[in-house]
């Protein structure tokens, strides 16, 4: 459906319903979300919805997602208190990847860091350009 | 591998062969890939690379995914002209999303539009709020 209303232009809308109906879920029933920083524009993470976690965002305004590893609806910061707030939320042409401006209090990445994507590609190597700014011992109530 | 190594300083180092082998390319050997403007921040869209496709954007310094529609290599602005050039490249914490940082020549959308992420959530409605930037028969020599 999506691609055959490509050229529609700006303000031409649809029924939210009909969207959630239309989008392209993957064989498991998700959807990548890519997470934005809204004012520093930096990209914090990409984790995956399926249908209840993203009515779920929108109904109550906190990034909820679906756990792949635990199987599980993961509330962004409901165990490390590192709240993500939704502030607009788009779909992209082919309807198979959201993209999320959100705010974020303090690290968005479990390893403390602020974004996930620390990881440099360097020639012949790959190297860590980012330390975290939280030991996530503390996040996460260890000893 | 990349678990055990996250709370390593910047600075922290692997061979990038070491690295390739470590990622985790998902059950049909891709890994999205995000592509963002280097200067404007913009999030311009998410395709999917193979090992190859990766190999060859570093290689070559142009943006190379995945088609998965077409099952083909897909060297980005090859039949429309756009071309994608690769700024600098990241891997995230759990070695399975890349952040590419881009300079994209003109759209970076088949719509013709400079960015896929169009359609913006609003209450029950769901609003294209972006028009093309070129006719995209334009851009692909439709009559």
């Amino acid at each position: 459906m999506f691609s055959q209303l490509e050229q529609k232009a700006s303000g031409f809308s649809l029924r939210l319903e009909h969207a959630l109906d239309a989008m392209k879920w993957n064989q498991d029933g998700l959807i990548p979300v890519i997470a934005q920083q809204h004012d520093s524009k930096e990209v914090l993470m990409l984790a995956w919805m399926n249908r209840a976690a993203l009515e779920e965002t929108l109904r109550s305004g906190h990034m909820c997602y679906w756990s792949r590893s635990r199987q599980a609806f993961w509330k962004k910061g409901e165990s490390s208190g590192q709240v993500q707030k939704l502030v607009s939320l788009s779909l992209d042409c082919d309807a198979d990847t959201l993209l999320a401006q959100v705010n974020q209090t303090g690290p968005a990445c479990h390893t403390g860091r602020r974004a996930c994507f620390y990881w440099r590609f360097d020639g012949q190597q790959v190297v860590i350009d980012n330390d975290p700014l939280i030991n996530p011992n503390e996040l996460y109530g260890k000893p």
